[in-house]
């Protein structure tokens, strides 16, 4: 899994910083995540081919978070997309795009399809061979939700060496890896387990902006490999980020360490800071494998 | 008058251009003109204060000429905006704005004035005792007006030699800028074109974009200082300029010379052509007072 953060900054907008939207490469797929102003330029920027995109996860309706969908989608047009888009997106999106694109007599030559999210629990909203992305109900001022993708297991690994010594023809190897035990032409059960070696634990990630602090994610992501949980604002802020329904980097940090996360990345910055160091010092007296996400900055995990 | 060009291209994205806006400084007024997506950041880039725009003038509802406003709208909150802010723009505008921040529940805590236009004919838009705004009706595949900014006459100017020379007392100076001749205390009548000069001649701006080759427009823009007049691309790609109602860099001239501009400011460049330099090669075999507009230019006339 690679993780490029396009934008990681709360949504007062500034010259060098951007508002939040990410790239989630996983099992062959790169899934976009948010969508703030500006989201097309930094696609570029960070080198990520348009075409690769076909699954699009907005957290919540307000601007930074999504303002740079609408233009995301007329750049599709003018590059000729044909493929589907999928839009995960909060109830409300649909007629926000048509609208959009009604008023400027416009169109696209693609199918847009849109998932409208509304449910206050948890949901699988997109499940393939290889991955399954799941909701994860935020406490903001909006309808929010966060997104946990999960690798599937993967099929077990092929033991070239058993298979070898025991002289077994190639077209049993998918089966092999599938599980199966094979029986020898002497009649010979060679369990799977002498064929095979265990296949990498499958990976997960969570997006968790925005939201205040909000306890009630941890079973669900406990564990999880790389946790992103928003951190707007430090302690001294912490009447703020209650009142506005973010988190502090204390916060995140709590949350990072009762879920038991393998590495907490914090972000969606609001920009009155003079350093993002403060929130990783104040984030490691809580929670010690801390990263802070920056535009630009790629992780992998 | 003073042409800050944040933005000149036309809607494809790419890492350093930008989609159009431009902010015309005339009397006093930061009159924003167009919005595209970016262009707030394009505005902190330039160095002009949010504070000073109280007018936006947005030509049609393409993505490129007005992606940028939701967010611009947004950012205005956040700064702690309470003047007045007045979008001039196509039908349409107020129920994709409005929708756009009900969706966020979100609002402007500053009045939002929509003028919705909808009229085919020009019709001035805007008028203070220093200067007016008129709508061009252009013709692309939707709705679209340019906008013609012109200075009023100013008052004349003092000739501080005269009115020493005859005393007059200070306080009669601003009658005499208003025109007014001046009796004596002898009953001498001095004419008040012995006491000032002619004002400069009042200004005017016209922005022409998007559009297809369409001289009706040329009576309203006759004379005018400088003209800017989108150019989306060269003679050889004339079939798609007409297909799209966009204009070639020689139909833009011919536009010019016609109305015996000032000046020609080409722009809204289709990112295809390997130089700019080509468009004002072929505007100047038919006019000769050509400029190019580049993303960060500044124009001063």
């Amino acid at each position: 899994m690679k993780l490029h953060i396009l934008g990681c900054y709360a949504a007062t907008p500034r010259t060098l910083t951007n508002p939040t939207s990410q790239v989630l490469e996983i099992r062959d797929h790169m899934f976009l995540i948010d969508c703030g102003e500006g989201t097309q330029v930094q696609l570029r920027i960070n080198r990520i081919k348009f075409s690769r995109i076909n699954h699009i996860f907005i957290s919540h309706l307000h601007g930074d978070h999504f303002f740079g969908l609408p233009g995301l989608i007329s750049t599709f047009r003018l590059l000729g997309r044909d493929k589907e888009l999928h839009i995960y997106a909060p109830k409300g999106i649909k007629e926000a795009i048509t609208l959009l694109l009604k008023l400027g007599d416009s169109w696209t030559n693609y199918p847009l399809v849109f998932h409208e999210l509304t449910s206050k629990e948890p949901q699988v909203i997109y499940e393939d061979d290889k991955v399954t992305v799941e909701t994860i109900p935020l406490n903001h001022r909006v309808f929010t939700n966060g997104f946990l993708f999960k690798e599937k297991l993967r099929e077990r690994k092929l033991n070239i060496n058993a298979v070898a010594q025991y002289k077994i023809d190639k077209c049993y190897f998918q089966s092999i890896k599938n599980g199966k035990d094979i029986i020898l032409d002497d009649g010979k059960i060679i369990p799977n387990k002498v064929l095979t070696f265990d296949p990498a634990a499958p990976k997960g990630y969570a997006f968790c902006s925005d939201t205040g602090y909000f306890p009630d994610i941890i079973p669900q992501i406990q564990k999880v490999d790389t946790l992103y949980h928003e951190s707007t604002f430090l302690e001294s802020e912490a009447h703020l980020a209650s009142k506005t329904k973010h988190a502090t980097a204390k916060e995140a940090a709590k949350i990072a360490k009762k879920a038991d996360v393998g590495l907490l990345i914090l972000g969606h910055y609001s920009t009155r800071y003079r350093s993002l160091d403060l929130f990783k010092e104040e984030a490691m007296e809580i929670f010690n494998r801390v990263a802070l996400a920056e535009d630009g900055k790629v992780f992998e995990f």
